[in-house]
């Protein structure tokens, strides 16, 4: 009796342990494996805008913030964490001078979207449950051709966007 | 006889002068008025994203283009001139640097939509008669509280935009 107890508990322990660190995992898996998305949202590029953004450092980039309508709504109304089924999206460009621009304002002034960078389309897609081990979001990345990033730089997202926890891990504030 | 002929003559000249100058004009206006837009196109903010730009100089800004459901097809179509109704807009913001994404990616290189600037919004909107005199579009801009600009700023608008009158006054390319 004493023996089928102690086998009890420790089941219920092990269960409670892998539901916590790998929910999404089967019954067998030997290590829980982080899940991500591994297929561009469709309908994105007529998503509504988030805000814009300038990264400099290695990127060298100009972007877009965009999201789905779930994810508009969220931000519209204020609500954390974002409602199932949102996803936020950035699509990125090179940041190149337009001499086309600068030439009518008589000076090096303007900068606009040029070619595609390496990893040219990012995505995180609200899913509590499947996305469970990520703070319940997957994350994505394409390259121009839809090929999606290795695994090795999407570990990568989610402690990095740990930084942002109280706002349900979305760095992109809503610009009116 | 050569008096009247030379009265023609002088008054088909005058018309085409007017005609050319100020197409929009009435019989009797002692002077053609340019023709603006005074209000701000509803809906807006949820139009498709056409690109992204970002201005130094006096402006230091990052902005969105945007374009209603017209403008998205007319330029999703390649189409020139854009089609009856295309209203392209551009929302701009303070290119500031974000200090919360500086201290994640350890250096400075991030810089993201701060406040409104002086001229927040601008619209050209497509309608080749009532705006005839200015290339089928008419312009506004307007601050955050929704005042329309004075007309002496947006008198400049039609001269600058005749450099890319190939592409129907449209400084902006989509960007895909």
């Amino acid at each position: 009796m004493k023996r089928i107890t102690f086998l009890i508990v420790i089941t219920a322990l092990l269960a409670s342990a892998v539901g916590f660190t790998a929910p999404a995992s089967q019954p067998g898996d030997e290590e829980a494996e982080p899940i991500f998305v591994t297929k561009i949202p469709s309908g994105y590029r007529d998503w509504k805008l988030v805000s814009v953004a300038h990264e400099e450092g290695d990127l060298k980039d100009i972007r877009a913030i965009l999201g789905n309508d779930v994810a508009i709504k969220s931000y519209r109304d204020g609500k954390l964490p974002f409602s199932e089924g949102a996803i936020v999206g950035r699509i990125a460009w090179r940041h190149v001078p337009s001499e086309e621009n600068n030439k009518v304002f008589g000076r090096e002034q303007s900068f606009v979207a040029g070619e595609a960078p390496p990893w040219y389309l990012q995505f995180m897609v609200k899913d509590s449950k499947k996305y469970s081990a990520t703070g319940g979001w997957g994350y994505a990345q394409f390259d121009k051709d839809g090929n999606p990033g290795p695994e090795s730089d999407l570990k990568k997202c989610f402690p990095c966007h740990q930084a942002v926890k109280d706002r349900d891990f979305v760095f992109t504030r809503y610009t009116h």
